[in-house]
């Protein structure tokens, strides 16, 4: 008989072979690949003895009662939607390494104090329709109507998907008021090298970065390459240059805040002109959000310097700004102790990605366990968690359940 | 009766209105807009008693035989075809101010010892073929099979239109066997604003800057901008950043050097992804090959050290590479005789931008008046040279024509 690693390695591939594409794997909000994946997932609860259902927007929950079902649930899940091209690991791991967790405790004829829930999540990277944590949003609280508007690029809006396009569109929603659960626990690939670096299989979140996105555009003036001296000059790609250096040394000199430039594009762009204008992305990232605050300050402060000195203008416009999500200490400290017992390592790290946890951390405390992944690479076909972390991570899990008291 | 100089102000308004296109100027090789200014010029020659032709790619000529026909003939001229959405004065007011020049002379009743070949080019350019100096090459020497094959954007070829739109497809070519002319004068708008800077109305070029084109990739690794530390980090965008930086300050330190990154292009290219590769231009220039040549090395002995110490992979592809072509020190010197009689100036500048005279040296002298225009501007409608800046320069091609030496 296969072992609950095993099991959940072939689920792995069994659920990784379910797309929407022949040549990819990609699954999005309601898409039929992602009806079938949750369908896949509504068996192997029922296989486990749990008592299933599946909310209108495709959202699926295996509840296993416990020696006292009136106690408040833990929850533990992760996402079953993906990105396009997307590798088997990104959220199915975290779903698939908690049935794996309570098979196990099964095995050992284990019956928990209390009630799990676990939750398999219809969409939380916004694939189709640019918006994030929808699966997880939607059990905190009913999704508003602005994003029930939100269109995909058919035009179909999220509410019309949902009552055209899900198997439950009737079924009764799945709903936590705030303070109900005891608590979130998610496993997911670290999607990051610094496992890697540190040859550590897994470790626990302290908490997922806050986040500000900003689109900068500095201004000169466009002029011939070959007529006008370098004095004249006022050309915004060099400004440009010297602004993605000054973010690079603020980011390396304050560990672990984090600054990219991902996207660049100058005006009038030809080889023979000097850049009129230059405009690129900034993504800031940083788990305290007091300190993310004043690293954008101080970039900002550097970059109007830069402008000043360049004779540029400088136009700062800021996107977006999310704030860090702290994971819980209690909860957290208590999934340290299992990842040392099973590990012996201490290692913890905050999340520079984004996670379900962020929109659950609404309702009730969570906490995090990352899976050490080849070389970084999420997002990917290519996205590789080895059998011996994945069991290592099932192991962090049952350990977890098991020393969890109600 | 008007002056020459008021008849030159009012013909480049007539000729500037000549376009393709209702809504700005545009004149391409052939095109019939091209044709009409060709007719246009043609009738100014014979105004000035010229004995007029046009070659079958539509360049004209008019000579005034002077006193001694049989004497080595002095060029003088400029092109009437323009870039897309042009300005009035680049190539057009050379022309025109050849044509006030030989008119003042008239009003003078001097004539000349020697001929006058004032030439009209139709197509420097390129706007069309993508080709340059396509006029005053073919004066040179026949077009080769290489260059009449090359196509515009419906495929038909250099061949093609001249046998099927010129007007004069099978008159006698305009050929000058090399060492047959006593030289080649031009007068031009700078397309730069160092005369402006400098408070000049005109200069003399001592020559016609080198120029070398390349495409510069660094490769990295594409990674999350969330989930990666920065000191695991490979860069290409930052490492372009550094280039860009270091290309401005080797320009910088070295005058009359200028050296443009005009293009970027990023891959992935998206706001939360570090750049896996970054795709520059480099167009560097200088009136010195060797100076030329040794700061290439040293730019890319410095893009090396870039790439080693941020381990990103350098691709460093030479495009173009472009000899200087130096304007004739005896003509320039004459001419510069004549700048210095009408403003007092001694003032000369390497030309960055290429001229006619780059195709021209290759049979004769050459030498080149630069006009001071309004900001540096060229190739875009509000290109401007003030009336008196106009006059200064008709003065000075005057003042050359008539002290010059047989």
């Amino acid at each position: 008989m296969p072992t609950p690693v095993e099991i959940a390695l072939a689920r792995l591939e069994e659920l990784g072979a379910i797309s929407d594409a022949p040549s990819h794997l990609v699954r999005t909000f309601l898409s039929p690949a992602n009806r079938e994946a949750a369908e896949k997932i509504l068996s192997w609860m029922a296989a486990l003895g749990m008592e299933t259902s599946q909310a209108p927007d495709g959202t699926v929950r295996g509840i296993l009662p416990g020696k006292n079902p009136s106690l408040s649930p833990l929850l533990i899940g992760s996402h079953y939607d993906t990105v396009i091209d997307a590798g088997k690991y990104d959220g199915s791991l975290g779903i698939i390494a908690a049935l794996a967790a309570l098979e196990s405790l099964k095995l050992e004829t284990i019956t928990l104090p209390f009630p799990v829930h676990l939750l398999a999540f219809s969409d939380e990277e916004g694939t189709r329709f640019q918006t994030t944590y929808l699966g997880s949003r939607s059990i905190t609280a009913p999704l508003d109507s602005e994003t029930l508007a939100a269109q995909d690029a058919a035009g179909i809006s999220i509410a019309r998907a949902i009552a055209t396009e899900s198997p439950t569109a009737t079924a009764a929603p799945i709903l936590y008021p705030a303070g109900t659960p005891r608590g979130y626990v998610e496993l997911h690939i670290e999607q990051g090298r610094v496992l890697e670096e540190a040859h550590e299989p897994a470790c626990v979140v302290t908490s997922i970065a806050g986040q500000s996105r900003l689109t900068v555009t500095l201004t000169g003036r466009a002029d011939h390459a070959g007529t006008t001296p370098m004095p004249l000059r006022r050309d915004a790609l060099t400004g440009a240059a010297a602004c993605i250096l000054a973010a690079e040394s603020l980011a390396q000199s304050s560990p672990p805040l984090v600054i990219t430039v991902g996207k660049i594009q100058v005006h009038p762009g030809a080889s023979n002109s000097i850049p009129q204008t230059a405009t690129f992305t900034i993504d800031l990232r940083h788990p305290d959000d007091e300190i993310r605050q004043n690293s954008l300050t101080r970039l900002h402060e550097s970059y109007l310097r830069i402008a000043d000195e360049r004779q540029l203008h400088l136009h700062w416009l800021p996107i977006q700004d999310n704030n860090a999500t702290p994971c819980d200490p209690t909860l957290t400290a208590s999934l340290l102790q299992s990842l040392t017992a099973i590990t012996g390592s201490t290692l913890t790290l905050p999340s520079g990605a984004g996670h379900d946890g962020v929109a659950i951390s609404k309702i009730c405390p969570i906490a995090m366990l990352f899976i050490r992944c080849r070389d970084g690479l999420s997002h990917h076909p290519d996205e590789y968690a080895t059998p011996a972390d994945i069991a290592t991570g099932i192991q962090i899990l049952t350990h977890f359940l098991k020393s969890h008291n109600p």
